[in-house]
Parts: structure tokens; sequence; C-alpha cells
């Protein structure tokens, strides 16, 4: 980094000396997994300078904003309307929590069995080595799995700014009321912390903006069709993580570049991994940065990853908000019912979500889906096995993997998957 | 067993290998848990009858029940509302679950990380040795916690006759109306079921033998105040145990004249265990008959066990319906408003538990808390940390369990609980 943004992480409150080691980890883990990478597209650039200004620039671009007044709004769930918040004038980043922190004084605060996720979030709290943990000027937490909706309790006794979303867990008219009534109470919420009120021009913008977003990211995973692959699920997964906390506008215009050049690539048949490699589908628990674990190895094992099922990925992106509507109810109704398509597998029933993994493999021309699951993830993990019942009914292959953050797993995955990938060919 | 009750089981589809099995195991770990106890109350003898003919008499009388045309409707958690069942002339049967079986196939339908209830009511349907499920016209799940919800699905293939109910995660106006729809979606499935309309006169009626059943065990309870205690946890426990599964008047009765010779014995001082010896309270995960492991560790190491924080105990029976209604319709609403009370660890936040836990830490002049956790049981656990925090704030000590049904762990378990015990001598 050339800039010295150590006032800035001071001023954040952040524990230099645990975030200097995190950002150590996280630029060695980068460079390891991700410049060592052969035929990327030159775009990538773009997420590499992202990338290596993670909690530099852009937090200097956050602190900026809060400096002109405006608030930052931190999330750790794709059911909290980003549209919402751009309407009130604010600023949404996801909080990633794709790396193990301050274990010990987690396991003091949560129980031991609990997902890589939760007790990533928990760390970078306690540890203070989070910037955009602690530039939020609210936190938003909702009522989605045991772990997470339990967690929260505790979670708002070490931050001061918490907001508790209730979400429901079956898909019913009622229920979509309760999903409506919460989407009303978040947004006089925000309202209230930005003293801005959402009008029907501002929320039409901001569901512009957001459609936008997740436009050039359905654009850029339809190139993934292609073979050769033009881009590796590794560089592809990294666009889906920088979603949540990158400029809204820039990105866009970033992730459509690379696209045009995908084209290229893909009438030149550039790919990032040689035509004919195995094709696999990713589907499951969201994967946050750091998280690129299973992405490395079935890349260096030599397969090529075309799609994520995930919330990192097209069950966060996939569905638009319907942009027709002309007065706030009638966008506010166009956001429930789209984020009520979410199949999470927090609902139940959830055939909505087998429907989709075939889709997509189908549409990406995947040979075989490996389940990520993390470990005590009850909702993805009791799911995976009527998900891959589906899928071998119809001679999909699929590989149950259950892990976390450590790498105390990685050479036992590695020879899993690696016979996995053998089976393919 | 007097009677051979070979032909109902088979005529039920029951495995008789696999029962006789189970039922040896029970009748084993019966007589060396219960029977080899000291000073019980004489009225012991009706749960000792109770239990040597749990899968005999008991379930020939529902047989006759179902001859005569009456519907059996079974259940997994105390949400499902007796009174309607009761009013709609179905019987309720609690579909305990406290005893491993047939778990390599049930690990081919469920995580291995999934909690011991769970698996145990899959464990019972997939080896066919539970003539309560194998009798019930109707099964009924809720959406409470993750494992539960996510694992109805795949019940629903096992069991052709499977009813999901759908429950809240809040306490709200507007989550109160769910429950009452719930509520009222399932008394017309009761009703369709049996073909019979619940009547204001009928609901009535239903109340009182719930709220009669519910009394019986209160006066139970208050009488584990003495010291000495004039009934181990042991028997209170197995009292709560088949209240989810006796007749309920016979029931009521039973538990009144226990309580008659309670009352006589405080009078003489007549104790389980002699007077002096140091009181616990256990809170937490639900304990279904067999599961006896935990209060059998504490008690043979000389403490006793004066409540149960729990469904199985006074979460569960707690609370009365009001019975001042007189529509249907009024009735229905303090059925909703009795259940709503329920304090479950499902819900967020669950400020009510950790007041009851002190209560009845001060009512039964409890030294200590012991909080059984059930392994990968999230909302408790989660919530146990909290509760050990606030219970250790009002300095009354409090031993954080975490189990299984099996007995790999009960030496070292045996070892936690001695210490425990010795601090609070
Ligand atoms: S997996 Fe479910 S709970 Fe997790 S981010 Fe996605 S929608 Fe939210
Ligand atoms: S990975 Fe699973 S357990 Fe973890 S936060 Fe997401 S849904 Fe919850
Ligand atoms: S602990 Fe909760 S889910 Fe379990 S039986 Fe009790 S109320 Fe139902
Ligand atoms: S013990 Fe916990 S995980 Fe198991 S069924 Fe009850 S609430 Fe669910």
């Amino acid at each position: 980094m050339t800039t010295d943004y150590t006032p800035m992480w001071q001023e954040l409150g952040l524990d230099l000396a645990g975030h200097e080691a995190l950002l150590n980890v996280l630029g060695t883990a980068y460079t390891d997994i991700y410049l060592s990478q052969k035929n990327r597209p030159e775009g990538m650039g773009y997420f590499d300078f992202v990338m290596s200004e993670v909690h530099g620039l852009r937090i200097k671009e956050l602190m900026d904003e809060k400096a002109a007044g405006r608030k930052i709004i931190g999330s750790y769930c794709v059911f909290v309307p980003e549209e919402i918040v751009l309407a009130a004038n604010a600023t949404l980043v996801g909080l990633c929590s794709g790396a193990d922190f301050a274990m010990e004084k987690v396991e003091q605060l949560l129980p031991r069995n609990t997902c890589a996720l939760i007790k990533s979030s928990f760390g970078f709290k306690i540890g203070k080595v989070c910037p955009y943990l602690e530039s939020a000027d609210m936190i938003v937490g909702e009522n989605t799995c045991d772990g997470k909706k339990k967690a929260y309790e505790t979670l708002g006794t070490l931050v001061d700014n918490l907001y508790v979303m209730d979400l429901p867990q079956t898909k019913t008219d009622q229920t979509r009321d309760l999903l409506k009534a919460e989407y009303m109470k978040f947004k006089t919420a925000v309202e209230e912390l930005t003293g801005i009120t959402v009008t029907a021009e501002s929320l039409k913008s901001a569901i512009d903006v957001v459609n936008a977003k997740r436009a050039a990211i359905h654009r850029l995973s339809a190139l993934r069709k292609a073979d050769p692959a033009p881009i590796s699920g590794l560089d592809a997964l990294l666009a889906n993580q920088v979603f949540f906390y990158d400029n809204p506008a820039r990105f866009t215009e970033s992730v459509n570049k690379i696209c045009d050049e995908l084209e290229t690539r893909i009438q030149e048949k550039t790919g990032a991994f040689p035509a004919g490699a195995p094709r696999i589908l990713v589907s499951g628990c969201p994967q946050a940065v750091p998280n690129w674990k299973l992405h490395m190895i079935v890349e260096t094992a030599g397969a090529v990853i075309v799609g994520e099922e995930s919330c990192v990925g097209e069950r966060g992106t996939r569905n638009l908000t319907a942009d027709t509507g002309t007065t706030v109810d009638e966008m506010m109704d166009a956001i429930v019912d789209r984020y009520f398509q979410v199949d999470c597998a927090i609902f139940t029933p959830n055939p909505q979500r087998l429907d989709h993994i075939q889709e997509m493999v189908t549409a990406y021309n995947a040979q075989g889906v490996i389940h990520y699951g993390l470990q005590f993830c009850q909702p993805y993990l009791m799911e995976s096995i009527p998900v891959e019942k589906a899928l071998e009914e119809k001679n999909i292959p699929c590989l149950r993997v259950e892990t976390d953050y450590g790498m105390e797993d990685a050479g036992q995955l590695k020879t899993r998957v690696e016979a996995f990938i053998e089976q393919l060919r």
C-alpha cells in the first residue's frame, strides 16, 4: 500500500497489531491463490487493486462519505435490501466473515459447534480488526438460521447499533405480509438513522443502481457458460464477493469491462483453463472473503468452477427487482416480491433451490456439483442430502463436503475432490 | 409382561426383532436406574406399571380407541395444543425420542451433526420400533429449530401423514397472529381428520382436562420444595415424561394420589434423599423417555434434582389455559395466549426463560443449576452461555453440560457433576 492508513485505522478503534496480522494473512493468501493463477483476464487487475486497498482506499471512501453526513450500514445476509439503504442515501456494506480470528475469545461467547461464518463475525468484532464493522452506523442482523438468530442476542451486547430484522420460515401470503412489515419497519429505521425520507424518486433510482449491479453479474455468469471457460471460478467468486462492499456504480462498470474482455476471449477461444476441463458447479453455504478454500482446491486440481449456487453467487443476485412501480408502496412491494424469492435453506420447504441447482447445471454445462457445507450449518447440511439425492436421480454426480475455515482438512478435501474430478473426466 | 402383544405389534407393522431389542434395553435401564432407587414413594408403583406396559397396555388402549373410530395424533413439541386435539375427540401422544436406534441408517438421511432427539425420532421410524408412531393417524411437525424444521422435510417422505405447523421466531402482535392462524388451520386439519367439529362445549371440556393434568404436575412440583425432597428428580422426571402419552384423566388422578402421599412424607420428614442433600435445578433441552442419563448421574452422586426447566418439565406445563372463554374463538385466543408464553430457546430474544430459571432456583431452593444441552442443539447451546452468565452474576453456580444419548461420555460427565456437587456442599 502506498498511503499510510494507520491514523484512519486508529481513529476507527482497530487493534493495530491484530489488524496488521490479519492484513498479512490476507495479502499472502491473495498472492498465493489469486496472483499465481495463469491466463487471467486483464480486467481482474481492477479486483487485484480493490483487494490491495480493501481496508485502505475503500474505507477512506466510506470515511469521506461519513464526513459528508452519509451513513454506513453493515449486513450479514442477502435479505437486507440494498435498495432501501441507498434510497435513504446510506451505503450498505457486507460484513464479510470468511476468516478465523480471536477464536479462543469467540468460544467464550459462542458454542464451539457454531458455523465458521458466525464465529468469524464475532472474531472480527472481538478482535477489532474489521474497519467495515467499526465504521458502520448501524449493523443489521436477521432471524435466519438458529445460529445467527441466537448469536445476534450476544452480538447486541458487543455493539451498540444492532438492528434485528425478523424473517419468515415459510413462504405463504401471511409470511409475505410479515416480510413486508419488516421491510417497512427497516425503511423507517434507516430513515431515522439518516434523517432522509425515502421517496418514489430515490427508491426508483436505488432499484436501478442495484439492478444494474446484478445485471453486470448476470452478464459475467452467462459468459462462464463457454468452453474453455474465459474466467476462473476463483476470479468470478471474487467478483461476487466484492459485490458486497464496492461502490455500486464503479463495480458495475468494472464488471462490464471484464465482460467485454471475456467476450473477446470467448471468440478467440482463450480460456482460463484448457477446453474440456471438467466443469463443476458449487452449491451451498456462502463463501465470504477471504474464504477461497474450496475454489482453490478444485481449480488447482484442474477442474474449473463455472457457477456458485450461493448467496455469494447466483442465489443472492439472480432476481432483479421489478422497476415498474411508481409509488413508494408499489416499489416496496416489488422489493418484497424480489427478496421473497431467495431460496435460502432456512425456508421450509425449499423446492425452488433444488430446481435452481439443476437449472444451473444445465445452463453452465456443469458435469458435477460440489455441495459446500460449513460444519454445524444445519440448514444447508440438512438440505444437502435431498440435493444430492435429486441430482443423483438425474445422474448428475454430487460430492458433499463439510468443512470450515481451517486448513487441517485441506489434504483430505483435496483427495476427495481429485477423486470426484476423476469421475467427471 | 403378562399379555402377549406380539400380534398387535405385528399388525402395527413393527419390526419385531428390533422392537424386542429396544424393549430389552428399556427394561434393563428401567430396572437399573429406577427400581434400584431407595425410599421411593409407593405411588410410583403406578409409573412402574405404566413403564412396564408402555408398548403394551397403553398401545392396546390406543388400538381400542382407534377401533372405536377415535384418531391418534403424534407430536414432537409442546407447541402442539392438546386442547384442540381432545376437543375434536382425538388423542395426542408425545413421540418420545430418547434413545438411539438404527443410527447408521439415520445418518444416511440426516447429517451426523444433528441433535440426538431428532436422530432418535428418525431411528424409531426407520427401525419401525415405536408403536405410538405407527399407530398415529396424523403426525404433527412444527417449525421450531433448524434441525427439526429441515428434518421434517425428509420425515415427510418416510410417513404419509405428516402435518407441519409453522411457528414464529419472535413475540410480537403480528407473530401472535401467525400463531393464531396456524392453530386455526391445525383445528381445521384435526376436524377433517376426525370428522368432528370442535364446539365451545368440547373445547371447554378439553381445556379443563389438560389444565387438570397440568395442575396435578404443579402440585407435584411444589412438593419438591421441601427438604428432605420427598421424591427423587428421577421419579418426578418420569411423571413429566409420562404426561405426554398416558390417558389424561388417569394420569391426573395418579399424580394427585402420589401428591397425597408426598404430603404425608413431608410431614414425617421422609425424604427420597437425606435432608441437606445438595439441591440442583436442571435447565435446558427436553429429556424424552428413556433419556434418564443426567438425572441418574446427578442423583447417584448424592445430589437431588428439585426441578426441570425443560419442555419435559415446567417450561412445558407451567401455564394454564384461561378457562374464561365462552365461544370457540375466545377459547382459541386463550390457547394461543397460553402457548405464546412458552419460552423455548427458538425465540429471539427469550428473556422470560432467564427470569424463569432464576424464579425456579428460588422457589425450589436449588443451590446450583446444571444446564443440559444436547450436542448440536444450537438454540439451547447458544442460550446456555447467557444463562450461565446471568446466574453467575447472582452467585448461583452453573454447570453447562453438552451431551447425547450415548454412554461414552458418562464417566467424564460423572466427574464433572461430582466436582460441581462438591462445590455446592
Ligand atoms: S444463506 Fe440464508 S442466511 Fe445466509 S446470507 Fe444467504 S439468505 Fe442469508
Ligand atoms: S452458514 Fe449456515 S449456520 Fe452459518 S450463518 Fe449461514 S445459514 Fe447460518
Ligand atoms: S424445546 Fe422448543 S422445540 Fe423442543 S419441544 Fe420444547 S418448545 Fe418444542
Ligand atoms: S434439542 Fe434442540 S436441536 Fe434438538 S429438537 Fe430440540 S430444539 Fe431442536
